[in-house]
């Protein structure tokens, strides 16, 4: 490990420099506009990966965004490790709540401040430097594959079928992913369960225009306060989802595993001080880390109709908009509550609105034993490098691909995540502790030691 | 009527430009950026004022938005009519919805097309022309004040301290104003009623930051759930405002009066068609006219919050807002309404978020005699252009400037409207037929004429 932090230290400035180069690319996904940018950043990627020491890297179009792929087969006899990764980010808006311009990296109190200075640019590009560290140091002993896509951040359409068509070049004993969170910086954890996903697109027409709504108001419905009506009428007092089926293949975990998730440490005065409010809400009889790790949510991500610019507009709108999410727990399939949710929702809609549902996009949930072979390797590097065994946890958050992975290459995932709560992914001010990114490419290494290992067995 | 026919005829392309002049300054009251505009508006109301007759016309400053005031003093012992009307407009958004620019009128199928071309610039415009007429065929037997304000669209915030500040030069024995409309082309009516308006901005606060609905989501509440939640709580099934209190002063009409607003020429089929709806909706135990006539409302006029770009964004946002607006009805005092929303709001606010309560602007609702020598004046005045008694009926929109007038000026308006339901005010292809500019112009000097000789009497 000294070898290794010896190297970390003396090239920190030249790894700092080429993450910014990466991040300044700003490849939103949600974006069309930002579709050259997606390219500009496959490019980049496969350029880190050359140069840190892969036999070869290409990129490779997809029906969406292109996937940078690279690999150094060392030798087939020996163990695999696919390494995966997203290229894309996510929007920056509301960008007036940024202190710092979220594509212009800046280094502040211990921390790099951008958009994906965490999610996913600055976690994915430890592992290319670890990897040229093993290159360089002539240690590696496992043949090591990179997959980086462009479309994680709007629920990977595109993945599934590169890779049904890519099956054989994809061909490996285990994924390693950095895309995760630790439970603190002295806390580490690898996430040993994913939610899974649904989101939707709702829209609810009143009248064919904007109305008067003095002159119409009070008789003909208005389609903001019957979408607000529809979306309180979707959970109940105990916060419950009512869409019928809904909790119909919830895995129940025993009393057993929730007494053992109830030791991870967690203090729910700082959770509520950090965020800044009174109380927590969520489903009845489930801690706080129940209602994020093993239990499904409804979240609207977004609403909008009628008049929202400034001062007053007297107007009954013609539509209301919704985005709406779940957030699911292993067992629910993802289309099965797409479709429940379609049917409940059009159920309840009135006669005298209109509604649509698009379903944007889904993912399963996912759950990785902890007598994998790849988690005892992971748990040993992070003890290593931390002092302590990482704590198995349940994360609230999704990544779809993760269980297609399993699905389509027959594949499990190893979940060794350096992201801090405090990090901000996916909001303003998304930062990323150097001291995070440093342990990083110091405990990845270790991975692939401990891995050829336990494999050579 | 005939000579005024004529000079209708010989003058209309003149008017046309005149008025399309007007329509060309975007003069959004609620729109800061446009502030210049009203100044320019203003100016423009004076050239107009002078130009048909006037002694005197001055762009009065208020701490708003300035007045455009002129007048025509012929006698002082002759009756005197103060003539109000506006000249700001309401907001063009959504844009994409319009077929022509907004603030360049286009004549098309016999209609002027622009923003303010019925509200209230073209109505207010036929009172300039038919002063107009009247001064050049020496028939003006009253004297004509012109008032025309800036901020009718916001709520009229700097008017009344206007009115009390210049009572003497604002003193008339009737208020004579076109910024409504009649039932049909072929169905002249006078609004007797208007509802009063209450207008607040409300904001929910969840968080402190946007949050991954994956780490938090199902365990921090959702500010844009809870104020749906809210919104939803503020009706009941039957379309009962919940709001303690709310209907208390609420003056409710006789069976007898009822009866006889039921015979006002409506077809629900019609009305439903034309809005492109199955059903109305509104509360129980009253018919369409009667919800926009004589009841109450509780409208979301707009709604925002989280994601609302393109694509699937997974954010637990940290704040929600809605424009929320009531009209009300006589009797209901704005200001005690504001305060009952108000304290209301916030005691149904869940303690896991934060609420702010922002009043924007509010009006009190306004009755109209029938047995007003006014009323008679235009009620013979419409009969002579239109062949028919006009209907008196109760309004649901609301100019709560015409309340203040009454309370601070001491004097009673007419609501002389010639507006049709389908003029799209407030909405994207505000239109106004021709045939309803001409009819005005024609029937206004009528007014003049007959109530020259009833106040004689």
């Amino acid at each position: 490990m000294e070898e290794i932090k010896k190297y970390v230290e003396e090239n920190k400035e030249r790894f700092l420099n080429e993450l910014f180069e990466l991040i300044r690319i700003p490849s939103i996904s949600s974006l069309s506009e930002h579709k050259p940018d997606m390219y500009r950043c496959a490019e980049q990627w496969t350029k880190i990966m050359l140069a840190a020491g892969a036999d070869r890297a290409e990129v490779y179009e997809t029906d969406g965004n292109p996937v940078a792929y690279g690999e150094k087969i060392v030798d087939p006899a020996l163990p695999t490790v696919l390494v995966y990764g997203h290229m894309d980010v996510m929007p920056v808006d509301p960008i007036d709540l940024w202190n710092t311009k979220p594509f212009e990296p800046v280094i502040k109190d211990g921390r790099i401040w951008a958009r994906g200075a965490d999610d996913d640019k600055g976690q994915a590009f430890m592992h290319a430097k670890a990897f040229e560290y093993l290159v360089k140091s002539g240690k590696l002993n496992c043949n090591v594959k990179f997959m980086i896509e462009g479309e994680e951040e709007i629920g990977s359409p595109n993945l599934p079928k590169f890779c049904k068509e890519h099956k054989d070049m994809l061909k490996a004993d285990v994924i390693l992913v950095s895309d995760t969170s630790m439970i603190a910086p002295d806390v580490p954890s690898i996430t040993t369960g994913l939610r899974g996903l649904a989101y939707w697109q709702v829209e609810v027409t009143g009248p064919n225009a904007d109305l008067h709504s003095g002159i119409f108001g009070g008789a003909v419905a208005n389609p903001i306060n019957v979408l607000c009506k529809m979306i309180a009428e979707m959970q109940d007092e105990k916060g419950h989802i009512t869409i019928p089926g809904f909790y119909d293949d919830v895995l129940e975990v025993s009393a057993e595993e929730r007494a053992k998730m109830a030791k991870a440490p967690f203090n729910l005065e700082d959770y509520k001080k950090s965020l800044d409010i009174k109380e927590v809400k969520g489903e009845e009889g489930f801690s706080t880390n129940e209602r994020t790790g093993i239990r499904p949510t409804f979240d609207v991500c977004g609403i909008w109709g009628g008049y929202t610019g400034e001062g007053a507009k007297t107007v009954l709108p013609s539509k209301a908009y919704a985005k709406i999410s779940c957030r699911l727990v292993p067992n629910q399939k993802h289309e099965k509550i797409a479709k429940l949710f379609k049917e409940y929702f059009e159920s309840i809609a009135p006669d005298y609105v209109k509604v649509k549902v698009e379903y944007l996009h889904g993912g399963p949930s996912y759950v990785c034993p902890i007598d994998l072979p790849a988690y005892a390797a992971a748990e040993k590097a992070y003890e290593e490098v931390y002092g302590k065994q990482p704590v198995p946890v349940r994360s609230g958050g999704s990544i779809p691909i993760i269980a297609t992975f399993e699905e389509v290459l027959g594949i499990k995932s190893v979940l060794m995540g350096f992201g801090l709560g405090s990090d901000a992914i996916h909001s303003p001010n998304e930062n990323y502790p150097l001291e995070q990114f440093y342990n990083g490419i110091t405990t990845i290494p270790l991975f692939y030691k401990y891995f050829g290992e336990i494999m050579k067995k």
